[in-house]
């Protein structure tokens, strides 16, 4: 293992290359997308770098999307990946008890909840499956399980890789069962939206270092490791636990390409990421992140939150006035161990710590 | 790196010798000390196997354990473990909405809470420390913190070898602050009782991928990684994470020497084991288990079971009733990767796999 020379060129030395040699890239990294947070800038920067540049659309128009990837092909020669989120929006009830939580702060702001709600976040449909089909990424990736079976057939008709979250055993072969090309093993660990999308106890969530191997011991499709993996150790330990590739999204967001503000850039690297905690107070839906006032005093689990994506909704004009304390700070549980540095060096910097440490 | 000869004699090939060297083993492996579940023959197994073996003294008399450490001391000459735990039992409180809760199982079974609630679970006192000048075994790991200092440094005057489990950077800071020789950090996916002793929030538990690389960053002392661990990736996985030894609990409780009963075996191999939760119910902290049918009608976590260790006495009759589903069925949440096989083989095989992993 490790880069040598092979016949006067050089071979990369990972051991697994089922979804290097697939994807065309470099080195099995794969740039978490991280929707409201990165766009392709960072996806650029990871391509240059060797790793899978990703665009989350779940927050895009299918037009913002096509003008991303528009922007990256046209920058870089390289494989993207577009993330997009499979939830089905239940129909919006009341909130008025997620109000009555808020009501003191919204007197101590001197805002309220806004008098027309915005439209919910919508699934990948028929217009983003259109745009699957006119860019033809070589990846798809999907959060909250999949898509119906004839949006599903259309993406896997471009010929992508189409692969999903797990955070369970269960999801994986959920999953595999319907066909995808390989399965995303979401630890515990990982910022952000947790992908599940079978009903399970929330005490079961599994660790990234028991999923990953139980996953790649159910399914035969390979398993990209997510969750926990900030640094070389993270990406050499996931590969040995049975991971073909590995998704890294936090590391990535002290890098100077995303788009979060100062102060989550400056928590990211306090102590106070040292604790991230799994909430709903944001969206209704668990997610990682660190601990603000909103999350101390509401959550982290706050039965008062509608289900996703109404939570945020009442939670606006609080956001605007306040993003410290009411805007959510995803952070997974390795945050500390992420370094500022430009996207493009820090993949290399990874891919080479991470065949040293395999033994290259 | 592997096992390779060097001047004609064989020669192991772990990288970081920190721990093997100053236990005296051949691989870097400790059977976790898992109370209640096994004792001196499983710890004699596996230090035949070349790992170190641990007696759990948590339930046990200052004599019993005495017996235990002559059994294993007359059986192999190898280093020995001895764990404690080091709670602070709080008052015994009213019990009365706990047993309220349970009395619909009391009516059931017909039986009911004891009349004389037996003596709580002793920490670690003076007649243990006593035991431990006397044994004085190679290793002494606590669980629950630490002992008070009067204590402590009589461990440490014997020239044991002082652990204790962290289940956070801000505990393994503590742990390192107050001397301790090593640091067993100890993941979310871990079964049985989690070591948390500092107050933090339940939802912010690292799992061990997280845990492992922030802890070895943070202290100067050697880490043995806890949790999730149970086949040669994972032991494979967490030394390249940083740790310089592993604690394996689970895959040890499916070997023929140890003490659970048939069911809890067969649930252990079942696909039960995929989804174990992080409950209370059984004694009042959170501990991980597969999930019967206490947990499931009360639990994972009751707001009416009594603090630690109480909440277990008005358990007992039903236990004995029917341990199936008032029994603890304490398992990690690598369980599945478990196979039945004799703890010295295992532990030989373990060794010798992860070796290979690394490039042996």
């Amino acid at each position: 293992m490790g880069v040598h020379a092979e016949h006067g060129r050089v071979v990369s030395g990972w051991r697994d290359r089922r979804l290097i040699d697939r994807l065309g890239i470099d080195a099995p990294i794969i740039l978490a997308p991280m929707a409201g947070a990165i766009d392709d800038a960072l996806a650029i920067a990871v391509a240059r770098g060797g790793g899978l540049g990703s665009i989350p659309c779940a927050l895009l128009t299918p037009d913002a999307a096509r003008d991303q990837v528009a922007r990256m092909r046209a920058a870089v020669r390289a494989p993207v990946n577009l993330n997009f989120f499979c939830h089905v929006n239940p129909p919006r009830g009341d909130d008025g008890t997620w109000r009555a939580a808020l009501q003191p702060y919204y007197t101590e702001y001197g805002v309220g909840a806004p008098a027309t709600p915005p439209p919910p976040r919508r699934p990948f449909d028929d217009a983003m499956c259109a745009l699957v089909e006119d860019v033809r990424p070589e990846m798809a990736s999907f959060h909250f399980g999949l898509p119906a079976d004839a949006l599903l057939n259309r993406v896997r008709a471009t010929g992508t890789l189409v692969t999903a979250a797990a955070t369970s055993v269960a999801e994986a072969r959920w999953l595999a069962e319907r066909g995808v090309d390989a399965v995303i093993a979401q630890g515990w660990e990982a910022g952000g939206h947790s992908g599940r999308f079978l009903p399970a106890d929330p005490a079961s969530y599994m660790g990234t270092f028991a999923l990953v191997p139980q996953v790649a011991d159910a399914i035969d499709v390979p398993v990209i490791a997510a969750g926990g993996i900030a640094d070389a150790r993270g990406i050499a330990a996931a590969l040995l636990l049975g991971a073909s590739a590995v998704q890294i999204g936090t590391a990535y967001l002290t890098c100077p390409e995303s788009l979060i503000g100062p102060l989550h850039r400056e928590m990211l690297g306090s102590e106070a990421a040292e604790a991230t905690v799994f909430t709903n107070v944001f969206t209704g839906r668990p997610a990682r992140g660190i601990a603000n006032r909103l999350v101390r005093e509401q959550g982290p689990i706050s039965p008062d939150a509608p289900p996703f994506p109404y939570a945020s909704d009442a939670l606006a004009e609080l956001k605007r006035a306040d993003p410290a304390d009411f805007g959510s700070l995803w952070a997974g549980q390795a945050a500390r161990l992420a370094r500022a540095e430009g996207a493009e060096p820090l993949t290399r910097r990874l891919a080479r710590e991470a065949l040293a440490l395999l033994g290259g």
